[in-house]
């Protein structure tokens, strides 16, 4: 038998890895990162309200607590102290949540990715918003699944478009009520109520994904879909249908990766066994830096300093798109979170309008990504949480004349 | 159709969950964590030779060096920065690495799991040890591998033994040739050529997982099989069938889950994108604290002190063994690591005897949860990092009386 000097890697990766997402993207946000660029891409915080030194305070004062445990192995579940936070932070009323429903994952995207594990199997159906979180496809179309899409308007996902649907038996309804991603729309109490009973009707799991929930600027809050099905079950916390996940990326840091999942105690221990295969734990010393944060009211000082300059960016970019936009363009109104929604006319092309838009040092992402086959051509989301409203508003200009120029 | 007000998830869960390991291991190592417990059991480092502050010095360099990027989004591919240092550090004579090489993971944990979903597929055959770390079956049973074992001896894995089985065209053989976990051993020079050889011949990818090579307390180094296989290609780095995995969990805090993988730059990019889906990136604080600590010479310092004291403590686990357990029980002799490995008499079973060792708080592992098939019940793993020398004494001397009761 022949040495083989070379090794033919092409040969050995499994299958599924054609369905894994391209590299394209990905150097778009490295691209879009460079200080010159105004970048409208990424889904990033605004690092400059980052308080550099309350972090640095609370991470000396865990240190002083803790010492070395802050840095040593932790547990799969997450830290006790942390998980009993947030079971008190999501009690209300009507949803009794208890640290056994919580489990603390490596930001928000690994819960994606551990639901999926879990539940997932090939030709298995999930009803997704179209178009839907991107990274979400990513998490999931490795498993080899059917994204069954439902469109959406200014109220969400149209949610008498899933009961054709669920007679096909998906497995799961993926959802985002909250300032969607990457619409920038809310799903209505009415529609949320619907999607609750019709998941019940027809024995379905909903994943409900809230990173920006608490990211409101206007209008008031909603309900959850946990909230609307969870049962309390006395001590023991609650059951549900409804998978939630949470993070603090969008209000905390993202660079801890710290995120979690609320269920029924059968899928958080199902979810921490995968997790125990997935990365043993996540951050230690991270866990303890949120719980430090949070324990200690900082959440209670940092998010109006967050909606308060989030909002006003956000105006800043509906002004500016009002100012600067073709007449023919639509855009969604967010009521909170992180992006807006543009549809432009039928015949402009964002993919193909954006290398001359960072050649203009502007950045976004082509709608098209966001779409289950290639529809929304004509349509790009915006962030508006990362730049300054001054930036914001000469982007918006920068952009809005390189439409002007195609039409 | 009936509301169904309960949601049954067991008929939910996907398949491959049945595969996934039971808690019952996590739920030792709660037990063993509790102070009162001399714990063998976990592969934790000493916690007690962190240096607290050190960190917080590193940690507010960090933060006044780099602000609030420290804690923002990053690149899934891991710090540029610490990609390089890593790319240096283990550029040898006969090995060129480049940061294009290298992929940062949340620990090494997170890099098995990696390399499972890109490289395995129902059905797909895998040489390890046997016993092998337990954690790696976790990670790679639920795709519905087939293991196929072999045995190991005072020089680790019976390379020999691989020949046959090569015939059944495993795509993978997973390996740890220093310190091996469960077994201490390190695999000899001959052993490495021959393994190299051998996976040449046949075109199959190695695993080569070292976690605690830098951890050596006596003897000498022996090359790395990605060292004996790796070809240098210009200035694009190298190109190998060896995958190689690593982690600052044993040379720095675990508590920071950072590790890192090595190999051929197309599986690089391909663990790249299953990263991206998996948890989009590792913590940025935790890597801008791990690149500060070893790019200002901690390790050079740091290291020293770790090899001084597991060496000591590994020495007097050693005389404690010879001291106190029976004559008839045979153990490793580690060069370096975590673990060492003890065979008992064969009509003792190690896992039987654990709720009488727990009661009189020792804990350890039986070896029956390394192997693939429940044999090796007369075996036990014991970790000699985590305690001081005089609880180790302690502790195998109460294990010694119970196991001289038994005979």
């Amino acid at each position: 038998m022949k040495t083989q000097l070379e090794m033919d890697w092409s040969q050995c990766f499994a299958q599924r890895t054609a369905l894994m997402t391209s590299s394209a993207l990905r150097e778009l946000m490295k691209v879009a990162s460079r200080p010159e660029i105004i970048s409208f891409a990424g889904g990033l915080p605004a690092t400059e309200l980052f308080p550099i030194k309350r972090i640095k305070s609370a991470l000396t004062a865990v240190l002083d607590r803790v010492g070395g445990q802050a840095l040593q192995y932790s547990a799969t579940e997450g830290l006790a102290d942390l998980r009993d936070w947030l079971a008190r932070h999501f009690s209300t009323r009507r949803l009794r949540v208890k640290s056994e429903n919580v489990l603390i994952t490596t930001g928000a995207q690994q819960a994606m990715d551990l639901i999926g594990r879990i539940l997932l199997e090939e030709g298995d159906r999930v009803i997704v918003e179209n178009p839907t979180y991107l990274a979400l496809l990513s998490a999931w179309r490795p498993a080899g699944v059917e994204f069954l899409p439902v469109t959406c308007d200014a109220d969400g996902m149209r949610v008498e478009e899933c009961e054709p649907l669920l007679k096909r038996k998906p497995k799961v309804i993926y959802c985002v009520p909250n300032f969607q991603n990457p619409q920038g729309t809310t799903l209505s109490l009415a529609r949320r109520e619907r999607l609750v009973a019709l998941a019940r009707r027809h024995s379905t799991a909903i994943v409900e994904d809230n990173p920006y929930g608490e990211l409101r600027y206007s209008g008031r809050a909603l309900p959850s879909l946990l909230e609307l099905d969870a049962r309390n079950q006395g001590t023991s916390g609650f059951d549900s249908r409804v998978i939630y996940t949470g993070t603090f990326s969008k209000v905390l840091m993202p660079g801890l990766r710290v995120g979690w999942v609320m269920a029924s105690r059968a899928v958080i221990e199902k979810l921490t066994q995968a997790k125990q295969a997935a990365d043993l734990h996540t951050g230690t010393l991270s866990q303890h830096l949120a719980l430090e944060l949070v324990s200690r009211g900082f959440l209670e000082e940092f998010l109006p300093v967050l909606r308060a300059n989030y909002g006003k960016r956000r105006d800043a970019m509906m002004a500016a798109l009002g100012k600067y936009f073709p007449k023919n363009a639509t855009w969604t109104q967010p009521e909170g979170g992180m992006f807006l929604w543009v549809t432009l006319s039928k015949h402009i092309d964002a993919g193909k309008l954006l290398p001359a838009a960072l050649e203009q040092r502007v950045a976004y992402v082509p709608g098209e990504a966001f779409h289950l086959k290639g529809e929304g051509k004509n349509t790009l989301r915006l962030n508006f949480t990362n730049a300054r409203p001054e930036r914001i508003e000469a982007g918006i200009k920068t952009l809005g004349r390189l439409l002007e120029s195609k039409v």
